[in-house]
């Protein structure tokens, strides 16, 4: 029954955007391969030619392209690139996981409300990537419970529509390490998840909320 | 077996402040009944003569005292005033539930890391009680999970150690009232065990964070 997952043309095709480790792209293959998250996943784009993440692609047979800033002379040509690459690949449904990149807005033009982004943090809390990172200014700030957020991404960085958010405890002798692997650990099912739910049009945004539909709602993929 | 809560002089005495219907004051007279919270309430403060947390005082059998900006010509000479209270009835700790007023650093300093605060939401997330007040602003931003959070109070508003935090989720038909109600439920638990904890001597204060060492720990009541 299973079908290499870049041939599957039944299904629709989203691209997931990458420039480090690539784990949560990693819980999206394996969401795929188990048929809880019905897509395929027909590109992923490094920003980094050296990211691990572009190993696990090719393992899975995904075609793989790096778009990375140096080839560029703007973020605008950057982005044009990008646009160019999901559209070509018949993206529904583009996804950044630990994409370390800003679009230029004609990406979030181009993909308005069509871009996913995972957040290792209950956002609005720790917003942003700046150093030291979302996990360890919640371990700083002395929170009992942080967790993940996905979101839509629009012009303003970290603060998009949200579509889901999972909590997880802070424990008094995690380091950086143990609660950012707790985080991670919820990013693996969450982001499937939201995934998931926009592909089946059951995420609907209103102003800079979302309305989220359970699976066996009347509403559902209405 | 049961004693009438202001004449049981064998716990540790606690103060509270309140300003409006005390529905957190309530939640702390029943852990005192139930004796989750083995403390007596000794004395109930409010800044406002018209609270219906006095009604709620009064029926317990709890002396309160009304300390109003109004009576006073300068926020010091209320806070002293507050100060005073507070050291005659013997507290151990204060407690502000639904207080409306910013407190002197007088008071602060005279009861260092011995007041805590109720927030209805996940700190740092919608710090502050500024219109249109934190559940408000919660459900605004779309955020999927709110909650409640005890903190200590310290020179910075709602910025101070927190001791404990509780999450709750958002619903899609959610109206600010709705919102309230569920934190609120989930703030009448985590008050009474938050107080208890600190009374026990489980909440040690490091910097900006506490560790909370949990009531089966050896480490407990040291």
């Amino acid at each position: 029954m299973e079908e290499d997952i870049h041939t599957n043309s039944s299904v629709p095709r989203i691209a997931v955007l990458v420039s480090g480790r690539g784990s949560n792209l990693e819980a999206l293959i394996h969401a795929v391969k188990t048929q809880q998250l019905r897509a395929e996943i027909a590109l992923v784009i490094s920003s980094k030619s050296s990211a691990r993440a572009l190993d696990i692609a090719k393992a899975a047979g995904i075609p793989c392209e790096i778009v990375s800033p140096a080839q560029y002379p703007s973020r605008k040509e950057e982005g044009l690139k990008i646009v160019e690459l999901l559209q070509t690949c018949g993206a529904q449904l583009a996804v950044t996981a630990g994409y370390s990149r800003i679009f230029d807005p004609c990406v979030i033009e181009a993909f308005r409300l069509k871009i996913i982004n995972i957040h290792p943090s209950l956002l609005p809390a720790f917003a942003g990537s700046m150093a030291p990172g979302p996990q360890k200014r919640a371990l700083e700030s002395g929170v009992k419970i942080s967790g993940c957020t996905t979101h839509f991404i629009t012009e303003d960085t970290d603060a998009g529509p949200i579509i889901a958010q999972r909590a997880v405890p802070v424990m008094n002798d995690d380091t950086v390490e143990t609660l950012a692997d707790r985080i991670l650990e919820a990013e693996h099912q969450l982001l499937p998840e939201s995934v998931q739910m926009a592909l089946d049009g059951r995420v609907t945004v209103e102003g800079n909320k979302t309305i989220v539909t359970s699976e066996r709602s009347v509403y559902a993929g209405s």
